[in-house]
């Protein structure tokens, strides 16, 4: 380990981004904006992607993969669509490079120019519904409940380790219905599923709710919406469900008969869950010594390290954890016995802490004869000795022990940082000091321009859980009739 | 159904490219050369895909992922390699679109111009080197065994479904060591994965060796291969795995201190394995009454179809089977009840063999009577009437004996249509007929290079399991120390 890692009190943003690095999570490379995913971290994104590929499969869902480009007449096709992509996009406009005429090197060839240029994906509705196109005459044909995994490019001017890359890995589902309310349905259900991978898989509590018109996804009837709340108070927006009405059917003339035997357009959804999700998971749970990964998601969920002097010490220790290690694992505990001798103990402690290894064991000669282990909690940086005997049981005990109380603790860190405001001058105090604010809104988009120009603070979501309530706009004294929460936010 | 399709024996190409649409495998997409995976199909890779990450992970690989884009100076930095690529690479050259001034839709911004060409990746040596001089500084940092899952674009001008398309899926090992011998080694070792990948669960009885110089990968100083022989008696190269030597660790400037304090460039290795092995998995065991899949990549590995009349039946039927379907399950085999009443069996009946579904069960009233069953093989197209009682393990044994059936069919073919042939007539005579040719050849690029326009043949491998025999070339006749295998091919 070299120097101690920024402290979140100092610099919550430097910390962020030099623990994703230290915790060799990811890093930036060489082409502007793209990041590259280092095995640690994406040993984390392949545990959530078999989580929520788990929960998709079970809700009914296949898996499928449409072309990487997207013509650009395709993208033109839905007007609002079109215009939220169309300034931050990667466009290929040649296939072919060749020798430079004039000396070293390769040049674009000129002769290789395409008749139409081809976007790298933002997004695929537009490829999607373009073949859905091909799939739907009948309502039998529905609904289609696809999924894909793919990598999306969004060209940003401004990028930060997966919270805003230009290149990000994503799933995005697409589905096709036949009446609104099986979409509506549908848009729900997997706002639902999303909302269980991150309370349940990254122990982060979430708000559920519909985002604002002006905060909609660009072609969307509706976009639904879970918010959760990072340490510094700003809300990070961690996957969205969207209605899309028969608005792409439309513009891609995707029609069906329907049971009356009469034509209409197919209704649809879409919802995506990308790797911005590793920088909600860091920013949600970890601390000052590193990481701290829920054990549902962590690669390593136990480490054991052997504390000796001599080979022979070394021998004994191996003897008596080997079957431990068996058993944990028979257990389906993942487990590392790290006897590397290049590093010694403290090293090694400080490592798997920055690494975020929820349970730590360290056993030394002593605690052989003494049949003990000495067991350490990353969430909680508590350490006990406890006896070897019946070991595995108290593992995985702990495990969801820990799993539970980093989620119990983002959960009290959000209701102690969530305040009802009712006064624009509290407001504007509050908000430099971060959390959620639940606020009366008139529900014009005027106001919330002001309010976001003023405060930066957005509205994250209007709750779909909540209490009516009249009451006055924070801003403009008008009607409202339930709070919605305003954040700045990532 | 609709109507047949074509016969193997009558239009071998065509029968292919129906049989991948109507099995519901892939479609063209409309962008010029992609593919879109249909469900059917995609389900099929990824259970490939879980198998080749299993073996990758057990023999201490893992997982990262790295951009999209390689900039045009780095493929430049290898020089055969950016030769090898440069002519059918997509380019990007501008990051926006904006509102056509003169009209309608969007126009690419001549603003938006990158300083520097990006190239959507056709492999990542480049991208990933250009990266690992940030890891490499000692021995001890070594070897680094990493797999990449992504998609490549190489721009080609003829397609087909799966065997050649401009955007494609893989996976893509890249192995840095600190010895020549070691990164040897890993080469072998990952062919040899290969190798039983292909054997072990694609039922593909494959032959492994090394490409001569003409056929190497652009950059490699060795290419090994494996190639399996397709049902029309040509070849399919099915994976290949290199050794790099240093020229990338020098054309990216990656050196390490070894052992002794010097500093040495890095060792290379890369291995990829991709989506053209669905058309390998079509056409080396497909009858011509669809897909015949082996059962351990079969997305549904047994159907079970109900034969009835009335509601009453149905319901007769579904109790007796319903706790055979969850014993199935808890053998691991995946299985569907297949109740649907919009479809007659015998409509169901084509349907899962089209779609190659290894074994079908079809009860019906008399069955149910008699405490039988028939069953269906999708391999040899044989059925039985057989007790339920113990169907289930029945079953487990026969998926066995399916998945060492079709393998033993694509061996034997293989070995019926692979020639010894000394003349060079006899040469020519053969090659019309198909298969592969164990000939001599005096070790000559000109030689290869004359065999080939002279009859369309390549060396498609030199034998790395082989007994040296010398012989005359069957072309020139001059001296040969061993046999190489030549065959027309994919």
């Amino acid at each position: 380990m070299s120097k101690a890692l920024p402290k979140r009190s100092e610099n919550y943003s430097e910390w962020y981004n030099e623990l994703v690095k230290r915790a060799d999570l990811a890093e930036h490379s060489a082409v502007k904006g793209c990041m590259v995913i280092k095995p640690y971290g994406y040993a984390i994104w392949e545990k959530m992607q078999r989580a929520l590929d788990d929960m998709f499969k079970a809700t009914g869902h296949q898996n499928a993969y449409f072309p990487l480009f997207v013509p650009k007449s395709f993208l033109e096709k839905e007007e609002e669509h079109a215009e939220g992509f169309a300034k931050e996009c990667a466009v290929v406009t040649h296939y072919r490079l060749k020798s430079n005429p004039d000396g070293k090197g390769l040049v674009v060839d000129p002769d290789a120019k395409l008749e139409e240029e081809l976007i790298v994906r933002p997004t695929s509705e537009a490829v999607i519904w373009n073949t859905y196109k091909g799939w739907i005459q009948s309502w039998r044909d529905l609904p289609i409940l696809i999924n894909q995994w793919a990598n999306v490019v969004r060209w940003e001017m401004r990028t930060r380790l997966f919270l805003r890359t230009t290149e990000f890995l994503w799933q995005e589902g697409h589905t096709a219905h036949a009446t609104s309310e099986e979409a509506i349905e549908e848009t729900e259900k997997m706002l639902g599923v999303y909302a269980t991978f991150a309370e349940d898989w990254m122990a982060l509590p979430v708000l559920k709710g519909l985002k604002s018109a002006n905060e909609r996804f660009a072609g969307a009837v509706e976009t639904y919406c879970i918010e959760a709340m990072m340490q510094d108070g700003k809300a990070l927006q961690s996957g969205t469900s969207h209605f899309l009405g028969q608005n792409f059917a439309k513009s891609f003339d995707v029609k069906f008969v329907n049971k009356d035997n009469q034509p209409e357009y197919a209704w649809a959804t879409s919802w995506g869950l990308s790797t911005r999700m590793m920088g909600a998971l860091v920013m949600a749970h970890s601390d000052d010594n590193g990481l701290v990964l829920p054990p549902k998601l962590a690669p390593i969920q136990t480490v054991i390290v052997p504390i000796y002097r001599s080979e022979e010490d070394l021998a004994k220790i191996t003897k008596r954890i080997n079957p431990i290690v068996e058993r944990l694992k028979s257990l389906g505990v993942s487990v590392k016995f790290d006897a590397d001798d290049k590093y010694k103990p403290g090293y090694k402690f400080a490592e798997y802490e920055l690494r975020g290894v929820p349970v730590r064991l360290a056993i030394g000669m002593r605690d052989l004869e003494n049949g003990t282990v000495e067991v350490a909690r990353r969430d909680t940086l508590s350490k006990e000795t406890i006896p070897l005997d019946g070991i595995e049981s108290k593992i995985v005990a702990l495990l969801d022990e820990i799993q539970a109380n980093i989620y119990q603790k983002a959960l009290a860190f959000r209701e102690a940082n969530t305040f009802q405001i009712d006064s624009w001058d509290d407001f504007k105090v509050q908000i430099e000091k971060g959390g959620f604010i639940e606020a009366h809104w008139d529900g014009t988009s005027e106001t919330e321009e002001r309010i976001k120009t003023e405060t930066k603070a957005t509205i994250r979501l209007i709750p779909l859980e909540t209490t009516e309530e009249s009451g006055a706009c924070v801003y403009s004294g008008e009607p409202s009739k339930q709070r919605v929460v305003f954040a700045r936010s990532y």
